[in-house]
C-alpha cells in the first residue's frame, strides 16, 4: 500500500461515512414533518420521505449524476449516465474526472443523498394537501432541476468559476428546494381552514417530541453534510480540516437554538418549541454556505441572525398568505438567502485560499466583490429553479390536477391516498386492538369519521376491518 | 508507523464504524416491529429488541463466535471462546486466524451485530403471542444455530470452500432467520381473531411512522451491513470498494420502494405504506447477497423483483394460513432466496475474482454453475436451520409452553408479561396524567379494559396504582 | 503526504465520528425522558435537550474547553477560550498541548459533546417541575463545574497526575451528572402527589416505545462514547485497540439489560421494561471508566451487578423520598461510583501500562492501592460538584425561584412554559384534526382541561385556536 493509496482510503471511510449520516437525515425530516402535521397524514408524510428518496436515487443515477458531475461544459455534464462498474471504481477518471480523492462510486453517493434533502426540502410547503402521484413526478423532474444548478457551483460549471462560496449548499440544496416549495405552496393554495375568517389559523403539529426527535437527527446528520464536503481527510495544508467544519456547524446550530427560543419569547410571550427547533434548522441551513469559509465568531453571528429569521420568517410567510406547514420557505429559503450572503461576509481570507474558492468576506478585505458574486448565484440558482419548478408543476396542474379532492383532505391523506391509517387504533376498531372487544369500544361508531367509513373505498383489508368490527 | 499499520488502523475504524450501523439496526426492527403490531404489546415488542441483542451478545462470546471464526475444521470453529484479552487485541492469529485485516475484537463486534439482526428478524413472526422466557432460551439456541451456519458460508467452512457467493448475508442472516421465525409461527399458531371467519384478517400496525422510522433506520444501518462486510478497505485491487457496495445497496432499496409502492398499488388498490416499506426491506434483503458481485442494473433489477416478492409474499403466506405480523417469512425468507439465486445470475466476472469467491452469474457466463452452487447452500442451510429451530421449539413448547395463555394475550404482554403499560395514560389513571385529577377523567373507569383492571397481578406497582386512582 | 500525516487523519476520522455519536446521545435523552414521564410535559421535556445542548456548546466554547483541556496548572487550564481558526487548526500546539493526535477543533467537539451528555443527566432528576430559565442558567454554570472537574481529572490535572483510571468517565461524566441531578431534586422537592399518601406513588411515563428508542439510541452513542476514549486510532502498541473499547462496553451493556429484567422479575414479581433499561444503561455508565482497562469477563461483571444497582438503587431512591422521574441518581451516580471503583478491582495490569494510567487492579495485584485513588477521585468530584451545584441552584432557588407554580404544574409544562401542546390533537381541537369539524369532536369540551382553557395566557396562536373551535 502506497502512502496515496492510504490517503484515498481515509478521504474514501470519511466520504461515505458523512454520506451515510446525509441519508439519515431522511429519518429526520420525515420526523419533523409528520410531528409539524396532523395525525390523519402522519403515515403519508412519514412514508413518502422514503418513496421520494426512492425516486430520487434512481433517477440520479441513470441521468442526474451525469448532469451534475460528469464531464462536459460550464452549463451542464454531458457524460457518465446509468455508470459502469469500472467508471465507478475508478479515481479522477473520465467521465467523473471531478472525484480526484475518492472513487466515483463514493462520489455517487455523497452526491445522491445531498439531492435527496433538496428533495425533501420541497415537500414541506406542499403538506398535507398534494396528490400522490406528484411525488413521483415532479420528485424525478427536480432531481434533474437541482443537478443542473449543482453542476453550475460545485461540478465545475459558470458560478463555480467565479469564486461563488457555497461550502455545502445554503444555495444549492436549501434555497432551491425552498423556491420549489414556494412554487409548490402557491400553486396548490392554503389547507382547508388556513386562512378561514381572513387571518392565519394555527394549525398545531400532532407530535412535538416527533419533532424533536427529526431536529436532533438532523443535526446529527448535518455532521456528514458539511463537514463531509470537504470530500476528504486534507484540505490544502490541513490534516482533519473537516473537524473544523463540524465545530463551525455545531457553534452556528446552537446559537440558532437559543435565537429561536429567546425570539419566539419575545414575539410570541413563550417559547415555542418548535420555534426553537425552527432556529436550530435556519442557522445550520445558513452555516452550510459558510462553514468551511468562517472564523467560531462568525458561525455564532450567523446562527443567532439564522433564530430570528426562523421566527420572523415563519410569521411573515402566513402573514402574506402562503400556507407552509413545516416553515420550508422561511427556514430553508430565507435563511439560505442569509447564509450565501453572510459568506460573503464573513470569510476568512486564508480559508478561501486554503479552499481555493473565491476571496475573504467584507469584514476582511473592505471589499463586497465576493458579496456580489453570492448575490449572482442567487438570483442565477432562484430564477432557473423557480421557474423551471412552477412551470412543472403548473402543467402537471392543468393537466391532471396537483391537488387532492376536498373530501380526502378532509379525510386525511393515510386513509385516502394509501387506504390505510397512521394510527388505526384512534380511528378504527382493530381486531384485539385498544377499546375493542369483549373490552368496549373506547372509540364507538359515533366519535369515527363519517367520512371515512362511507367514502373510503372498500378494498380487502376494508372488508377485513368491516369484518372484524361485526365479530 | 508502518503502511501495514496504517492500513490496519484504517480497516479498524471502517469495520467498527460499519459494526455500530448494524447494531443501530435494532432500533430500527423494535420500531418496525412496534409499529406493525398493536398498542397493548408495544412496551413488550419494542423491549424485547434489547433483551434478546443482549442475550446474543453475551452467548455469542462466550461459544459463538468461537462457533463461526474460531480456528476449527469446515464444520465448525473448535476454538476462541470466551476469549481473552490477547487473542482479542491480535490480528491474523490462533484462534482467530480468519481475522487479517482487523484485530479479533473488532471481529466479534461486527460478527455479533449480524448475529442480532438474524436474530431481530426470528421474532417478527412469533410477535404478540410468545411467553416472555422463550426470548432467553430460544435466543441462546439460535445464536448458536446461526454461528454453525456461518462458519460454513464464511468462517472458511464447505459451502466457503465450494464458492457460495453470499456477499452479506441473504442466506446466512436473513432467509436462516425468517426459516426460524416460520418455525415459531407454525408451532405458536396465529393471534386470536387472525383467521377468524375462515379468511385472514387485516390487524393493522398502531403506528405507521414508527414502522417508516424503523425502515429508514434499516436502511441507514444497512449501509454498515452490506459495505462493511469487505472488512476492510481495500479490496482486490480496488481501494474505497465498500463505496460501491453502498451504492448498489441504495439503488436496490430505491428500486424495492418504488416497486412495492406500484405493485401495491395494482394489487390492492391502493399503495399501502407498510407494503411499500416492505419493498424497500426485502430489496436491502436480496441485495445483500449481491451487493458486493453485482452491476449498478441488476442491482435494481433485484430491487424491482423484491418489491413485487414483498407484496405478494406477504399476501401468499396469509393464504396459507400462516400469521406473521411483520412479514418476516416473505420479506427476509423469499426475498432472502430471491437475492441468493440472483447473484448467481447476475455476478459480474470480474467482481467475483475480486472478491475471491465463487464464478460469473449465467448472465455474463452462460453457465449455472453458480446458481447450482447457490441453491446447494440454500437447501444445505435451510434444512440445518429450520430442522434445528423447529426441533428446539417443538421441544420447548412440549416442556413448558411457548405461548401465552388467551387471556393474558387479550390483554395485552405490555401488562400480561411486564406488569406495565406501553402507553398508560391511554390505559389506566396516571397521578397527574391526561385525563386524570381535577381535570376529569377522560378515560372513564367503564372505557378502561376489563381484563386488565380484574386480572392483572397486583404487584408494588400496580397497587401505587390504585392508591392514585383513588385520590 | 507522510505517515504522521495520514496518522494524524485516521485520528480525526476516529475521534469526529465518535464524537458525532455522542452528540446523538441527546436523541436518546429526549426520548428516554420524554418516554418516562407524562404526556402534558412530552413537548417540554424532549424540547430542553435541544436547548441546553445549544447552551452548553456555547459556554463551552467560550469558556469552558479552555477550563478543561487548555494549558493550566494543575487545578484548572488557564488559556484558549473562545479560540482563533489557527488555534483550532493546529495538533500539540499552545493553548492546547493536550491535543497531539488530532487537530484542536476536533478535540473541541468531541469534549463538548461529553458535557453535553453530563449536562443532560442533570435534568433527569429535575424534571416535569423545574422552570424554563433555570435550564439557560445552570446549563450554563454546571457547563463550568464540569470543566473543573475534567480538568482534573483528563486535562492534566492533579487526579491525572495520581493516576486515577476513568477511563471515558463514569466520574467526570455520569457521577457528576447525577450529584447536580441530586441537589435540583433536593431542592425542587417530589413532584405533586408523588408522596401522597406517604409513600412512593408510581407515576408512570408516557411512551415505553420511546425509552426503548431512547436507550438503543444511548447504548449506539456510548460506541462513540467509550471508544472515542483513546482519542485516537493507535494506543500503545495496539493498533485499533478501539474496538477492543468497543467490545467491553456492548458485553458490560449485554449483561446489565439480562440481570436488570432478571431482578425486577425478582424483586417487582415481573421484569418491568423500564428496569430493564436502566439495566442497560447503568451498565453502560459502570464500564465507562473501565472499558479500556478491563477484561471482558470483567466487563461482565460489571454489567450485572450494574443490572442490580439499576432496580435496587432505583428503589431505595425513592424509598428514602427523593423524587428523580428518569432514575438519574440511582443509574448514573450510584453506579458510576460502582464502575470508578470496580476499574480499580479490576483493572488488568498490562492494560493499564498500555494506557499509562494508574496500575493493576485488586484482583491482579492484591493492592488496593488504585482502588484508594479512585476513591479520592470520587470524594474530591464528590465534594466539589455537589457542593458548588448545590450552591447554585439554592441561590437561584432563593433569588427567583427554579420551580414552576402548582397550577402550571398540573396544566403541563408544554403549555405553561412554552404555550403549545406536545400532542394537541389530544387537548385541544385542531382545524381538521383528529375529532373535529364535521367529524364531531371525539374529544368534547367537557373532557378537556379546564385548567388550559381558562388559564392559558391567551396570545395571536390561542386565539387563533378559539376561533378553529369556534367555526
Amino acid at each position: 500500500m502506497s502512502n496515496a493509496q492510504l490517503l484515498i482510503a481515509a478521504n474514501t471511510i470519511w466520504v461515505v461515512v458523512a454520506a451515510v449520516l446525509v441519508m439519515f437525515m431522511q429519518a429526520g425530516f420525515a420526523f419533523l414533518e409528520a410531528g409539524l402535521t396532523r395525525m390523519k397524514n402522519a403515515g403519508h408524510i412519514a412514508g413518502k420521505n422514503v418513496l421520494i428518496f426512492a425516486v430520487c436515487s434512481l433517477v440520479y443515477w441513470a441521468v442526474g449524476f451525469g448532469i451534475a458531475f460528469g464531464d462536459g461544459n460550464r452549463f451542464v455534464g454531458t457524460s457518465g449516465f446509468a455508470p459502469s462498474v469500472d467508471s465507478l471504481l475508478a479515481i479522477g477518471k473520465a467521465p467523473y474526472s471531478f472525484f480526484t480523492t475518492v472513487p466515483a462510486a463514493a462520489g455517487y453517493l455523497f452526491e445522491v443523498v445531498f439531492a435527496g434533502v433538496s428533495l425533501a426540502i420541497v415537500w414541506g410547503a406542499m403538506a398535507e394537501r398534494a396528490k400522490l402521484w406528484v411525488y413521483f413526478v415532479f420528485g424525478a423532474a427536480f432531481t434533474l432541476i437541482y443537478s443542473v444548478t449543482s453542476h453550475w457551483v460545485w461540478g465545475g460549471g459558470w458560478l463555480f468559476g467565479l469564486g461563488m462560496q457555497d461550502f455545502a449548499g445554503s444555495t444549492v440544496v436549501h434555497y432551491q428546494g425552498a423556491l420549489a416549495a414556494l412554487a409548490g405552496a402557491l400553486l396548490l393554495g392554503p389547507r382547508i381552514g388556513k386562512f378561514e375568517g381572513g387571518r392565519g389559523n394555527a394549525i398545531p403539529g400532532h407530535n412535538i417530541p416527533y419533532a424533536v426527535l427529526g431536529t436532533i437527527i438532523l443535526w446529527f446528520g448535518w455532521f456528514g453534510f458539511n463537514p463531509g464536503s470537504t470530500l476528504g481527510v486534507v484540505t490544502g495544508d490541513h490534516v482533519g480540516f473537516f473537524a473544523y467544519v463540524a465545530l463551525t456547524t455545531n457553534l452556528a446550530a446552537a446559537a440558532g437554538a437559543v435565537s429561536g427560543a429567546l425570539t419566539a419569547w419575545l414575539v410570541l410571550r413563550k417559547p415555542d418549541i418548535s420555534m426553537m427547533l425552527n432556529g436550530v434548522l435556519a442557522a445550520l441551513v445558513a452555516v452550510t454556505a459558510a462553514s468551511g469559509f468562517v472564523a467560531p465568531w462568525a458561525a455564532v453571528v450567523i446562527g443567532l441572525v439564522s433564530g430570528v429569521i426562523a421566527v420572523v420568517g415563519v410569521l411573515w410567510v402566513e402573514r402574506i398568505g402562503i400556507d407552509d406547514p413545516i416553515g420550508a420557505v422561511a427556514v430553508h429559503g430565507i435563511s439560505g438567502v442569509w447564509g450565501t450572503i453572510a459568506t460573503g461576509l464573513f470569510a476568512v481570507p486564508a480559508l478561501a485560499a486554503t479552499l481555493k474558492t473565491g476571496q475573504g468576506g467584507f469584514v476582511y478585505t473592505g471589499s463586497l466583490h465576493q458579496v456580489w458574486v453570492q448575490l449572482l448565484g442567487l438570483a442565477a440558482v432562484g430564477t432557473f429553479t423557480f421557474s423551471a419548478s412552477f412551470g412543472c408543476l403548473w402543467t402537471m396542474k392543468r393537466l391532471w390536477g396537483i391537488r387532492v379532492e376536498e373530501k380526502t383532505e378532509t379525510a386525511g391523506l393515510d386513509v385516502s391516498e394509501h387506504g390505510m391509517w397512521g394510527y388505526p387504533e384512534f380511528y378504527i376498531p382493530v381486531p384485539g386492538g385498544y377499546g375493542t372487544g369483549a373490552h368496549g369500544h373506547l372509540l364507538s361508531r359515533a366519535h369515527r369519521h363519517p367520512v371515512l367509513v362511507e367514502e373510503a373505498e372498500p378494498d380487502s383489508r376494508e372488508a377485513a376491518r368491516a369484518e372484524a368490527t361485526a365479530a
